[in-house]
Parts: C-alpha cells; sequence; structure tokens
C-alpha cells in the first residue's frame, strides 16, 4: 500500500512503493488487452483533471485511465477558469474540493504548487506536471517501459539527452532510476546543463557520445522552441548535429538498447525520424504504459482512501 | 411538483416550490455523503450544459450535479460554438435540441435569453445566469445554506453588501428571500446602488454597520475587476475601507451570523481574509450545498418531463 | 457489411452499403424515440473526437451519438492539443492510437489529411470533414432525410445553391446522390463555380431559377462570412437578391419539394428566414437524423473492428 493520500513526486516514493505501482501497472495492461477495456474499480467516484498549463497527452492519457476504472471525470483547462477572475489558486481548489471529488489531478506551472495544495486541502492531489520540479506518472511509466524490455532497473546505464536545465521529466527520473540502481548520464550543452547535477547521483556530460556509449536506455528530451534561436541554442541545425539522436550514435550504445521520448518530439532536432520510427524506439509504448501507470495510481490512491474512511 | 418545465427564475416560483426543492437537496445531501456518490436517476437522459460566458464553478457544480444523476453531459463554451459564425441564438438553441437533449443549462450575457429560448423551444430550460437579470440556482443554494444554519427563513434579517447594481445574484436572492418572508437589506456605495429598491421590499443603505447590525445572515457580493479603479470606485483600497467585510465589523451583527459569497473572492477588497476562512463562513459549505441543489431542480424538472410525456 | 475499417468518404462507398447505413441508421432513430435514449451497444469502447477545426454542430451530433451507444468519449479541440507545440499530426495520430481507442472521429482543414492516417494508423477513422473535400456523414444524413420524405433517391431533382466552390457538403453529396440514381443541378455565382462539374455528373447553372425548376430537393449551401464583401460575393444583399431561396423561388420547385440547409444558416443571406421555418423547410429533421446516422456508422464500423480481431 502507498504511504500517502497523495502522488506529488517521485521524492516522497519509497523503492517498495515504486514496484508496487509498477507491478499493479502490469495488472492494468491487461485490461487494455480486452476488446471492452473498462472495468467498475472506480465506478461512481470523480475525478477532476485541473490544468493550468495546455497538454493534450497528460491529460487524455489521465482521462483514459481514469474512464476504463469507470470514474466519472471532469476537466477543467485553466483558460475557461475563474483564475482569470483574480481567485486565488487555493480559493479555486478549495472550492472544487467542496464539491467532494475523489481526486484531483493537476498540472501547474509553479513548482511545488500541488504539494502546497496537498497541505491545505483534503482531496487527494495526483501532480500531473509541477513548473521545473516533478512528473512522476512520467517517471514511473518510463521505468514500466524500461522494465517490461530490461527486467530490471538496478545496474542499467540510462543516458538523458536534452533539454536538462528546464526538465521535470528529467527531475523525476533521476530520483526514480537512482533509487532503483540504475546508473544515470545526462548530456547537454552547456547552457542548457543544470549545475550540481552530479550531487544527485547523475553523471554529467556536454558530449552525447560519451553519454550513450553502451546505454542500455536512452531517453531524449524535447527541445522546447521557446528555448532555441538564438537563447539557449545556436540554431536547430546545430543542435541537431551536436546532440541529435543519429542510427550512427545509437550504434554506440548496447545492441538491445531501447530509445525514449516523453514526447511531443521534435523530428530532425532531438530525434532522427529513422530513429524515432526504428527498431530501438519504445516512444509509442511508452504512451501506451502511460495509460496504465495511471491507472495503477488512481486504484493504489483510492484504495488509500477507501481506507482512511 | 414544480408548475414550470423549466427554471427560468425565482419570480416563477411560489413559496411551496421553493421548499420543495429545498427539501428535495436535503434528500439529495445524503448521496454526497455516500463513498459511492451516484444514483442512477438520470441513467440514459442528455444535459447540454450552453455556455456563452465563461464560468468555472457554476458550470463544475452542473457537470457534477449532472454525473451523481447518472445523466449524460455535454458542455458547449462560446468561444467553439458556431456562434461565430453569426448564427443566432434561437437557430443554435434549436440545433441543439434537434439533437433531442433533456435538459438544457444555459448562461448567457444577455437577460431574458433563456425566456426567450423557453417560449420558442421544447427543451426544458435551467437559468444558470442571464446578464443582470436572475441566477436561480445561486438563490436556492442560498437559501438551502441559510435553512440548514437557522431552521427557518422568514423572520431573518439578511444583509446583502457589495455591488448591488450588476449583480442577478441580489435580485434572485431578493426575489426569494422577501417571499420566504426575510428582512433583506441591500449596501453599496451610490455608485453601485440600483435606483427603486425600496420598491423590491429591500432597504437599501450605503452604510455597512447598519446593514449588518443585528444581522443573521451577511451575504457579500464580488466586486468585478472591471468595476474598479475610477469608473464605479475610487481605489481597492478605498473599498475595503468603506465596505469590506472585517472582523470588526463581524462583531456587529448577530452572535451566531453566518458569512456567505457567491465567489469567486477577492479577499481583501469585498472581505478580509480572516473572514472568510474564519468561523462564521459558510462559504464553502455554499459549494457544497450548489450541487445538491442543482440535484433537486434536475431531478424535479426531469420527473415533470416524465409527468408531460 | 461495410468492406472499410474506416469511413473516409462517400468515394469509397458502394451503393449497397450506402443502403445499409440508412437501413441501420432508421433502426436507431427508434432509440432516440426513447424516454431512456440509450443501448450498450458500445459500452467500454473508447471514440476520440479529434477536431482541428471548431465545429459545434457536427462535434456535438457525434458525442451525442456516441453516448447513445454508451461509449466512453474523449474530445480535443485543436487550440489545447500538442500540435501548437511543433509535433506532427501523424506524431500526434499515433499517440492517440498508443492510448488504444477503438475509433478516431476526426475534423482536418487539410483535404486527404484522415485518408492519410487511416493508411499509417490502426485505428478505424471517421473522416467529420476534410479541408475542401468529403463529409461523409453529412450526405449520409442528407440522403437519410431525403429517403424519409421521398422514400427513394433515384430519379430526384435534387438542386444544391451556394458556395460550391469551397464545399466538402456538394462533394459528398454529388457523389451520394449520383450513386444512388439522383439527378444533381449545381447552382452559383461565377465565382463560386468549380470549374468541370459537370464530368462529375452535375448539371451546372448560374440561375437560381433553373436549377430549381420541379426540382424534389433543394439544398442550399452555407455563404461564409470570409467569402463576402467583395472578394467572391459584391455584397450579402445582392447574393440574396440573385441566389437567395424566397417563398417565391419555392414555388417554382414541386409542390412536395423539402428544403434543406447544412448549417449554420445566415438568414437572409442564402436563405429567407420565412423559407427557413416554413412547412417544406427540414432544417432541424437534418439535425436530428444526423445523430441516428452518426451512430449507424459508430455502430457498423464497429462490429467491422469485431469481425476484425
Amino acid at each position: 500500500m502507498l504511504k500517502s493520500r497523495h502522488l506529488l513526486g517521485i521524492a516522497d516514493l519509497e523503492p517498495d512503493e515504486i514496484t508496487l505501482i509498477l507491478d499493479t501497472a502490469e495488472a492494468m495492461t491487461e485490461i487494455a488487452a480486452r476488446p471492452i477495456k473498462k472495468v467498475p474499480t472506480l465506478r461512481g467516484r470523480t475525478v477532476v483533471n485541473l490544468f493550468f498549463e495546455p497538454s493534450t497527452r497528460t491529460r487524455m492519457s489521465f482521462e483514459v485511465a481514469e474512464k476504463r476504472l469507470s470514474a466519472d471525470t471532469l476537466s477543467i483547462a485553466v483558460a475557461q477558469s475563474s483564475v482569470t477572475k483574480g481567485e486565488t489558486l487555493l480559493d479555486t481548489v478549495r472550492n472544487l474540493e467542496a464539491m467532494a471529488p475523489d481526486m484531483i489531478v493537476m498540472r501547474h506551472a509553479s513548482s511545488g504548487a500541488p504539494h502546497l495544495l496537498a497541505r491545505l486541502c483534503r482531496s487527494a492531489i495526483i501532480n500531473a506536471g509541477d513548473g521545473m520540479h516533478e512528473h512522476p506518472t512520467q517517471a514511473l511509466l518510463d521505468a514500466f517501459t524500461i522494465r517490461e524490455h530490461k527486467k530490471r532497473l538496478d545496474g542499467l546505464k540510462v543516458a538523458i539527452v536534452g533539454d536538462l536545465l528546464h526538465s521535470r521529466v528529467l527531475r523525476s527520473n533521476v530520483l526514480l532510476l537512482n533509487r532503483m540502481g540504475a546508473e544515470v548520464w545526462a548530456c547537454a550543452p552547456p547552457t542548457l546543463m543544470p549545475t550540481e547535477l552530479s550531487r544527485f547521483g547523475v553523471r554529467p556530460t556536454t558530449s552525447i557520445d560519451e553519454a550513450i556509449a553502451d546505454a542500455d536506455v536512452i531517453m531524449m528530451l524535447r527541445i522546447q522552441h521557446e528555448r532555441m534561436c538564438g537563447h539557449f541554442i545556436p540554431s536547430t541545425r546545430e543542435y541537431f548535429t551536436l546532440f541529435g539522436l543519429t542510427p550512427e550514435r545509437v550504434r554506440r550504445a548496447k545492441p538491445d538498447v531501447i530509445i525514449m521520448h516523453p514526447g511531443p518530439m521534435n523530428r530532425g532536432v532531438e530525434i532522427d525520424s529513422d530513429v524515432a520510427d526504428g527498431p530501438f524506439s519504445v516512444i509509442l509504448e511508452q504512451v501506451t504504459n502511460g495509460v496504465a501507470v495511471r491507472m495503477a495510481v488512481l486504484y493504489l490512491l483510492a484504495g488509500q482512501e477507501a481506507a482512511t474512511d
């Protein structure tokens, strides 16, 4: 059983909790294989998806997971919300929870927003990405995908390449992979490299070739358009030349390497199209596994709540 | 049973109909107390939420109410709608009802829009706020909340303070409270005070201290940002000094006063944060009760419809 | 049974497939006549509505159809989607289908977009309008409405009047009506008349009087605002004078003519209000039938999929 009523970040999870989530997700993948992909587990429960930042894929993944568990879902995008009327975030969420939802899945541009709310509100909160801080379900689905292919996490060499500076995906993955015994290499141009990465047990390098040499797993991170063109990167062409994942570079990794990307991809910027669609790519499996992992988290937290009642 | 197929405004409701809705809402609150907050009452019924003005809280409240009754819900926000293609409001609604929804919950910036549609369309229409005219479910949930605490409505002194000029909440509340025997005091700066308020059985005053002296209920209305800063109010600071509800002012009311606000609140403008979160505040109860009252309205109108069939 | 797993356009349908869809829709209209308008046919199936162009009525119609068949629905409007993050259309759709929806209903501004995806993706795709190319469910609901009134399609004179140049509704209707033996006349000002229309078995004319003389069916197409005022049409007033459907003009058609419009209408531009609301108008029946036709398509394609499994 999970210790917390919330899923705020990987930082709060013990290794056995991570394993529990991954094992539960394993069971959930069986539901997705059925013609009728639906179980009554969360029937009559209400889950609110509260997105203060736009996101199709994460929101869709949660919605699909919620509906497969028969929950009632309500989705709120920030542009339509009362937040624009000058209400505080806390008032917005307190109002929502006065309608007695069972869980709130939230994404917010401010690091720590879900943690603040978890302290002040009664509802179970699932962090679907907070600023540059954490994105725990992404790290969990990444770990699930790695485990599916490698049957283990510990002892693996995982290379994470791309915009490390602005990435909550990096942080959650580093926390999870370290905790589970993997060796994480992180590669970025100096302008996109956080300081003190090595304090977190990560091996930083500005050489993609070093990062991916003999890697079991290569995880490419998205280069965001607003970072490109002069501010952090001279040009997308130069970025691709220096840091893009090409078929040639993939050959430096282990022969059974798997290649991951949290999406959305910039083909021809951080990843070559042939690699994205090639035999080592598990990028679409990540999306599929995302639904199973989110079903597992919703299921475990709902059980948690029942236990508290 | 309700006389009309629609809920357009408090103006159309007899006192016994108001009591019926409040009593039904009482029963609905029991559903919200269950772990599985869902009954099959409206299973297979379709409710369209047609919002020509943005609103998170009212739309959410209706959606939660509809889902707890097992209705299928469809929500349309105006920005995505054909209205922008130059179609008339009537054509938009006639098209919707050609798809045979059972009920249409609508919010519109024009006073009287739902009344026009109710005359011209077949569907049952629930007014979720029309211009500066009525917001009947808000007044009903306010009355429900007052009755929960005071066990009655008649004979109570209710002070309504804030932007009276632009408020459909004021109008619906005055109609309901008068009809049920409460004494309504209304307080605003002269620039936000409607003329002829006394014709509606309301006691107008520009002194908040007079309004809330010995009040059983204080209802603070939102000051909208667009009204502030020079047009109707010199500054938010001055407004707070003259009309803001502070702990000192609350002491002038009855010792068991309850403090209400339809939200979203401007803390530090119309209400002090300590009052909003203080022991007399029932602001979040209003939100909770809103779901129950809307369930009651949907249930009663659906029964109405069945009777007409 | 339908031959394809997809519904991409009328161009792919044999006459017996069209008849099958219309006959199935006939059965579906009975569901809409019940107080509980819901059958469990698609229970546990997920349908994604992926709209890259805004559309209230088509999206609503599909959503209602999906919910009447008990499917789980997810709707994505383009403005909130990752497409804005620079991802390719193909990646967006591949990501969606990695979540294993059963069907994707899509609208896109580019002609052929759904056809491309159908070749590259596993999901069943329903074209809800692609650029100026096809809008097959619109043509099917139009045919259904005609057949309801005339008991046949072959041998009828159908006049289609309006912006022929930019209309996917025209193209799908011409393909369907030709295939089923109707005689199609098409009328527009020269600036809105496609070349080579006659190659498609259509009789082009710039005279509305010629087009509607002895017509069994008049189908008025919407004049889009952006086409008006100087570019294609001198003024909306002049357009109405030369091409607007007035009560006088209706008298030139058969005495039992039916008048159709795919909506949204510009009253006083392409159609007189008295005609739109008059005894020959079946415009709202089209909307009602749209739900039944879409239920039929969803039902037949879902069966298709089950057969493939």
